[in-house]
């Protein structure tokens, strides 16, 4: 008795925009140092940026820190910011830079304070940022502590996603996902709880990740486990231009995307089907990359999260998160490491693909290659990067 | 009773080409990156590179890969290159970039293969560089396999070794090597088997190897343990200018260029002398250097051949093969490590006064010295250098 | 009983320059490789810098090499000098730089020699640098011995502290350290005997540390230990403009600035009081710095010298000695190791805010902050260092 998967409506599948003819990026997109730096000013110093989930910061006082590019062995860091939580329950995000001698506030990578207080010269400041004390300082004319708060940054949530944008006057977060309202409240990602955090340290251009994550292509050689369970021909898209981009794939009957082929947890949620009836949700499981950092996999017992935070033209940290249910992590069939393991191997297994594809594409003999059919998200991801590069 | 060496006409003492007054070469073109770049695109990617021998691909679907410049922990190759031999026998080399996302398709420095499959979406190629399998892409309109071969890299063969070129458009490597016709026919190097291969990492500019492989004023305080079985100067150049450059030393009656002092393998071949008899070989060794990548060392007993691969102004990839005759292999007496520990030392106590002369020359007070009376091959090497730099 | 700590003349209170407005250097300063490149030039290359002590190389014979920037495992040292003294006692500064090829004559940090040989071909030098063998350089015509003795560095003593300049047209020292006539004599620092050398690698910019040697704003918090023995408030300047700056801080009664709190070794000197008396000299430190690369702290009894080496814009290599009285190392009470673990620790603590500083200054939000009254000689250092950068 096969079960039929219904797919809810706004999940119906878009126009294939697939045009015979698109190839890749030309070579100097993914090597040229000058690239990098025209893309950290033009995408990463004005788009919104996944930055964590509020769940990393549930109680007052508590903070993490973001660094942007993120810190290495081969480089340094030029920007680091403190997300806090103050006593009201508001969410900040300030730039981790003392107001007297620059000196950086915070060290470790999350923690929880009452005040932020400069190591140097013992300078304080409230968890909302406002400059609280500075010995000695009253003594010099004209200062006034009401001028010396922290820098904060631009900072906004998405269904319980913690974004931030450098630019000042960036479009207000909401208004940039207007066009996504209510696609994933299904998921009640904003009440979801974190199990696992894995970074990756991958010698590729982070564009190369995108363009893997967009096409499953690649899947029956790569990943021959996940190619058993999910059906890399069942591929469906739902978004297949601007910066929103992806769709679903079937998961075979009573399979799931983990170690032992079983779902882990409970459900994350229940979608609604078009006759109002919770859908079965084991089916299907969704991909969708959220320009130009996150990358969004709902499945039906967890929600798998990727940040890209490009270190160089060839170097990427991706920070991957692991959300299940509240309720989920109490109940004795809860194995979130089943799930977790299962997608470590597969993006390892991706990683590797996208560092053999950086190191050809360095060549003088790389051009520009054809897609096939099948890469027609990678290609309308192109053509939205594309559009922010002019 | 003294043994008379004979030496054959073809190795024949050419005029002294020594002039008082040359010097050694300016600054900048042992530090500078801007001449480094030069350098890869006026000689690096134009003339004749060795890359190997073909008995290190001596089956069909044999292969191996070459990286230009060579992969290093603090930098990154930007040219591979793959080498094959097909079912019918012939050498090809390949850029190891799939014509489809750019992937690199082979990681093993050597290899068998059947054929060339990309790991990433699994486009297949011919060991002869024809696509032979595309997933997919009947579905894309206009796409045709026959226009998307692997991209050749011009390549040939001198005495058995593997050349390269970059340029499409080189001189063939039949005329480039004409003026030596023959010269080296006595070696036998077609049929060479090697024995060991050692990679140096050399902390200094690849020219400085050079200069200091053509000269052996530096052996009596470098190399006691040389010169003590083969006088240094007893040196004799019969290619003093251009782009092959070196002679002939002498070997003391009953010494060998290995730890024992002994040789340690049957001969590769046999002199001929001027009356036509073959000539005791046994009390001569020959130093070549090929422009601009090769060492070639002839003994009686065995050929040592260098490979150096600029990695940046100040540092170089050194590889480092021994050749024996086939029939030495099986011969009780073969013992290859004799004369392969003696060069190694050798080798490193080279390396070493290169990387302190790396480090002098950097200085603000270095400025070119003058050449002895016993460096008129270090002083033509220069001049020809400086003639491609033009 | 109350000790009175009198102060002599030479070190009284300069007027205060301080000036309300005073701010932190503009982010270029601390993280610019142009900026760099000029310092390298416009500082390192024209000034006067501490490079030793002439008890480094008490005899004839005796060497010690100096290294410009100083050499690390991310970059490469341009300059490299052999400071010797010769059989009459001078003392001499060569570049280590063959004149024939090039090569660095000396490896070892220092050591002993009767001549100075290459390594490579034999040329051989005297102690006073002038070539006295050259091998089969007779054999080139105009060949004169006498044009290649080795390049001198200029170079000359400070009370017993040996400085060399690269710029072969600068002023005396002597001329330069003529403000300071008679001012340190009491140290006796040409006879003191060094007891220690530590090297600290610290990822910080040269100035930052300049900044925090000069100011004990930050001391209640980043040095407990030390805030215990000595009082913050009680720093007193005596030198408030140009290239040397500082003033003492008292010590409290019967402390000392060491692990156990009480005096290690013999007193170096005795200060001499307005009457001519000798002072308690127990009851003061004294702090200086001398531009560029110098910090000067003398205590009751030991004298605190550290160098600092600028590496990159953002990295720094420190080298701390500490000299004690030559009586003193007799004597059953010496514990140097007192004073060293004191100031090891002190150290540590000063580079890692340092350190912080150096990663806060790089971000977007860094602009200069205010200085505090008690931070009028950071603000005066930055002020003379900006007059040199004009």
């Amino acid at each position: 008795m096969n079960k039929v998967v219904s797919v809810p409506a706004v999940f119906r599948k878009t126009a294939d925009t697939f045009a015979a003819g698109a190839k890749t990026l030309a070579q100097r997109y993914l090597v040229s140092t000058e690239v990098f730096r025209q893309e950290q000013e033009q995408i990463f110093s004005t788009q919104w940026l996944l930055a964590g989930h509020q769940s990393q910061i549930a109680d007052a006082g508590d903070y993490f820190l973001v660094s942007i590019p993120p810190s290495s062995d081969c480089g340094r860091t030029k920007e680091s910011l403190i997300i806090t939580r103050d006593k009201s329950g508001a969410i900040h995000g300030f730039y981790n830079v003392c107001r007297h001698r620059g000196t950086r506030l915070k060290e470790d990578a999350c923690g929880h304070a009452s005040v932020i207080q400069c190591p140097y010269h013992a300078w304080t400041y409230g968890l909302d940022g406002r400059l609280i004390g500075a010995p000695h300082m009253d003594e010099v004319r004209g200062f006034e502590k009401a001028d010396y708060s922290l820098r904060a940054v631009n900072l906004a949530l998405w269904e319980g996603f913690i974004f931030i944008n450098l630019d000042e006057d960036a479009m207000p977060l909401a208004e940039w996902f207007a066009p996504l309202n209510g696609k994933f409240s299904h998921w009640n990602m904003s009440i979801l709880r974190p199990a696992k955090r894995i970074e990756y340290d991958v010698r590729a251009n982070w564009k190369l990740m995108f363009e893997n994550y967009s096409e499953c292509y690649h899947c029956p050689g790569v990943h021959p486990m996940l190619a058993k369970v999910s059906p890399y021909d069942s591929a469906e898209n739902d978004l297949s231009e601007g910066p929103f981009l992806g769709g679903f794939m079937k998961i075979n009957k009573g399979a799931g995307l983990t170690m032992s082929g079983k779902a882990c947890a409970l459900p994350v949620g229940g979608i609604k089907r078009e006759d109002g009836e919770e859908a079965e949700d084991d089916g299907l499981v969704f991909y969708y990359s959220i320009f130009p950092n996150m990358l969004l996999s709902l499945h039906p017992e967890y929600v798998m999260v990727h940040q890209l935070w490009p270190k160089s033209p060839e170097r990427t940290l991706i920070v991957c998160d692991w959300f299940f249910h509240p309720a989920a992590f109490a109940h004795k069939d809860f194995k979130p490491e089943d799930a977790i393991e299962f997608w470590d191997m597969t993006n390892k297994q991706d990683w590797h693909v996208c560092e053999l594809s950086q190191h050809g594409i360095a060549s003088r003999a790389y051009e520009p290659g054809p897609y096939s059919s099948r890469e027609s998200i990678p290609a309308a991801w192109d053509r939205y990067y594309l559009s922010m590069m002019d």
